[in-house]
């Protein structure tokens, strides 16, 4: 049995069949298994990463939002994402033509290109770069590159701690274009509340315009994940905005959750989130 | 430690503290025991029913949906709900005149009462009347008395069985005034796919109106959750619906969750599970 607990002594459990995959890497344990209801199993020092079955919920909610809310995504950044769920989504916008990956460990990719196929499907496509590289060194000398900037990381903890600093946070505002958008993973509204609060009181010391958005993700600690739409110069959507609908159409239909509905509802907050989130 | 597991090999597991209370009663066993993370927690037949940390998103979400969208909620029926938190939701709107509960299992009641003084904290109140029966048969000669109903159920199997029926819904139906509005709970739109999908099929039969919202539940199967908004006179919500916005705004002062945006954005429905609820 597979169990992660919050620090609040509850958390998920899965029965765990075949390890196909267990190794340590510079940087942390990195496994993967079979589990009989959520298919393949992504682990990073023993903390749930992604699985096959519920994967479509982060994956589809941290690209699509930004994605489609600017206007002509060129030139995408994933931070994190080494398992290829981001990158994926990212791919299936026609706008796009160059996505680089930037990924601390390298063994994260290769364990994933093998054992998570449907996941890493889109890792060798000629449109993707990927840097084998710290995110923290790699985006202090980009000014201006970047259309969208969406940071998969893990928690504040281990490899991701520096990815929560506000140097960090002003290095990727400055590698935005024009009219850019960042989103980073802002932790549990429900599982880890004070991490949460920090990162927005961190966003909003640097972003003009920033909003967590929110979905279940079923085998996240507490099963309810969040989002931080931010930017300086696009306006956070509401049920009035605008959205490019040939677009957002062509996404629905190579989508399990996004439509363009989904998209403008789910800033439609629950007040102790917004409380958190101020 | 507790587990509940779906018949798909995942859950939850909530460390146990002390166990405060623990019988059988004529249709389940009931527990209430202590968590360090979610405060107490009710359990019938060893599956979770609600817990003092995360009950508000269950009793917001099945209540205020409703009672908001309807222009004047006097006369109120709760079916289930023996813990007494829908009740309190309901008490939460002034024009509501009297609200009937309907919960097979006085024990469910009784244990509440004792030891989830936070939820049950309404079922005193002069506007409350409590039945102790089955609601299949205290249904039946209903007609023409409720302004809204809700259903707040066990799953689909042992004393909530017969909750699921085409002739129970009916019954309900028959029991509305004009304008009148059902919302029964209706599984986990991921971890319990065939019943939510029988489920809908069913109330559709039934009702002229029927559309699904969801929220996380974070101790729920799987941690996503959904409910039924059917009505034959009135129509779904969506961004466009005026609400009455005094009465949204005195029930937000009061909820965690709800808001009248909220309210609207919620039936924004990701594609996978309108397509599971068509």
């Amino acid at each position: 049995m597979y169990t992660e607990m919050t620090p609040n002594g509850y958390g998920i459990s899965i029965e765990k069949g075949e390890v196909l995959f267990k190794d340590k890497s510079d940087f942390q344990d990195v496994e993967i298994f079979e589990s009989r209801g959520l298919g393949r199993v992504l682990t990073l020092d023993g903390l749930m990463m992604t699985t096959e079955k519920d994967e479509f919920f982060y994956h589809e909610l941290i690209t699509h939002i930004p994605m489609i809310t600017h206007k002509n995504p060129e030139n995408v950044l994933v931070i994190g994402g080494g398992d290829g769920g981001t990158i994926r989504e990212v791919l299936k916008h026609k706008s796009v033509k160059n996505v680089d990956l930037c990924e601390i460990d390298g063994m994260v990719i290769d364990a994933s290109k093998k054992f998570l196929p449907t996941i890493a499907c889109k890792l060798d496509d000629p449109k993707v770069k990927i840097y084998v590289e710290d995110a923290i060194e790699f985006i202090k000398d980009k000014k201006n590159v970047y259309d969208v900037i969406l940071i998969d990381s893990t928690d504040p903890m281990g490899p991701g701690e520096g990815l929560f600093t506000e140097e960090f946070y002003t290095n990727v505002k400055n590698s935005l274009r024009p009219n850019g958008i960042v989103v980073p993973q802002s932790e549990s509204p429900f599982g880890q509340q004070e991490d949460c609060r920090k990162v927005y009181k961190l966003l909003k010391k640097i972003f003009k315009n920033v909003a967590p958005y929110c979905s279940p993700v079923i085998t996240y600690p507490s099963g309810y994940w969040s989002w931080a739409f931010c930017s300086d110069d696009v306006e956070i959507p509401t049920f009035e905005t605008q959205l490019d609908e040939d677009r957002a159409l062509e996404i629905e239909k190579q989508c399990k959750i996004y439509n363009s509905k989904f998209h403008k509802g789910v800033f439609a907050t629950p007040n102790f989130i917004k409380e958190l989130t101020k």
